[in-house]
């Protein structure tokens, strides 16, 4: 049975919806769930749930990581051998081989910091990678890198796309995922200086490099892994959630201070416009995976419900199961003998 | 009165919507217009349109640059002394005095490069910079690098934020902008290695600088001008673009797709749906100022229809209007005495 150690001190709500969630996926999928946390806090809401019966256990955590740890105060307590927060006791079990994969709705620089520090990366990787699936017009891509490594090398953008590539394979499901890098312009010669060094790497790699390309080509579905450094990747992020609201917001106000007919309309296209929303509803993705450290790890968002922690859950088996860890690891030797 | 040089071989549609809205500007602003282009296919539209008894003239040029002009090739072309192109003729107008700004919907690329080597930079400035405005919750903002420089040094991107403050004062009436830079997060410490050198150059300047700030608060209007480099520039554009077409395009399939209830309720909201898609249209918006050569031109999409031209050579006259270019070389001036 795959064993998940999820962090119950994780979402905005903890830990509620982390407790609930995860017994929901061990009901469902039939995985091993260990919480980390504090158990005076965790015991009442599994109670309250109905875990008794399944395959849940509870391995205390006395200190919690928040948004407020960060930096070298951070750094000290991702390391700290003996520490006691939830997210390294969470990971730690993953690292002695107790639990197959960590998940966790927390802070993510924190998640990022601990695995980092505890787990360290699979031999090629330089930097770990933060991969996070985007709707499209056809379906879904995978962003790499989404924030976590504000200035990359070529080479990293390389081992960025071959982790994505792996993961898009072996847990989304896609055959020969397109991999694409996103530049400022389509024709040869644009990019920065990054973007003009990684073309040729990508070019040379087993990849199913498709070339340089822009946001439309993304959204309109013609690419599977789409690779960048982790500040372009964050300003693609945040300015596409932004646009979203800026959007919606926009015609919720329109129709709202629009003409009798107007509204009457706004309530006819309810329905439709809420499955638009859902389109956009990061806990219908569940976690983004940490792509690079040497053990799985998956970070969801703050604001995740129960389902959000369900869904994550969920990935977080399909990828122990789909044996990711290993074929990343073997992909990434066989880019080093190129 | 004021002199504008349109390049009536600019747009997609040339020349039909680039003559028609500049003497529709003519017509309603009380500007001179001098077009650019070929003589033979620029007078039929002029006669069409009526622009006989308007201060309109043609100044025959023989060559048109277009998409096709990149690279080498293009910096020959945009150099070359004599060069006999729509785009090099109207710049030497405005070059000779004998104009006071350049307005073409035509490559972005070729009028970057024929106005950095016809007119050079203003003293100071390292890089020319394309800036356009974007819709916000509120209003609008300005964002500067759209892509002109995909690889940028801390002074280029102080010398964006100069030259946008000064715009947006004087061309968009704007009392005391805010100026950010983006980042990846808007703690201290965040941001690649350019965001944070740009930083301190910002606190020491005297501009109206609030900080890093993520699209939200872009896109939420607390910012008036927007400074990044211009690979992020061209993704948070890109990105923008991309997002707003996925999504009326999911909503507009969504209620093609619904129910009877669904499709009457989608009829109602049309026009209100309409003024959301006019608040995404470039050509509300005009021309993209080039800033930082020493003159003035403006570059327009090439999909613009005649209003968009008209807009175009509106914003073109307000800015020689305020003298923007003589108070951008003031605050330039200024801040390298710092």
């Amino acid at each position: 049975m795959t064993r998940i150690v999820v962090d119950a001190m994780g979402s905005d709500n903890y830990p509620g919806p982390d407790v609930e969630g995860a017994v929901m996926a061990a009901r469902e999928y039939g995985v091993e769930i260990m919480f980390v946390g504090d158990e005076s806090k965790i015991q009442p809401v599994l109670d309250s749930v109905g875990g008794a019966n399944l395959p849940v256990r509870v391995v205390h955590a006395p200190e919690i990581l928040t948004m407020e740890d960060k930096g070298v105060a951070l750094a000290l307590k991702a390391r700290r051998p003996n520490a006691k927060n939830s997210m390294a006791i969470g990971i730690d079990l993953v690292k002695n081989g107790e639990a197959d994969a960590f998940v966790t709705m927390g802070n993510t620089g924190a998640c990022l910091a601990t695995s980092y520090f505890r787990l360290g990366t699979i031999p090629g990787v330089d930097l770990p990678t933060l991969a996070v699936a985007f709707p499209s017009a056809t379906g879904s891509f995978l962003l790499v890198d989404l924030g976590a490594n504000p200035d990359c090398k070529a080479e990293n953008l390389l081992q960025f796309a071959i982790m994505g590539n792996i993961y898009s394979q072996k847990v989304r499901g896609i055959d020969n995922p397109r991999v694409a890098l996103i530049s400022n312009g389509e024709e040869e010669g644009k990019g920065n200086e990054l973007v003009k060094a990684a073309v040729p790497l990508m070019k040379a790699s087993d990849l199913n490099y498709i070339g340089c390309v822009e946001s439309k080509e993304v959204y309109g579905g013609n690419v599977d892994v789409i690779v960048m450094d982790g500040f372009s990747g964050n300003v693609f992020l945040k300015t596409s959630e932004a646009v979203a609201k800026l959007l919606t917001d926009k015609i919720r106000d329109t129709i709202k201070g629009g003409g009798l007919l107007t509204k009457i309309g706004g309530l006819l296209i309810r329905p439709a416009m809420g499955s638009v929303r859902k389109l956009l509803d990061p806990s219908e993705y569940g976690a983004a995976p940490l792509l690079g450290v040497n053990g799985l790890a998956f970070i969801g968002h703050g604001r995740s419900d129960a389902r959000a922690v369900q869904v994550a859950v969920r990935v977080a088996k399909e990828a122990v199961e789909a044996k990711v860890l290993d074929a990343m690891k073997s992909a990434i030797e066989e880019s080093l003998k190129k």
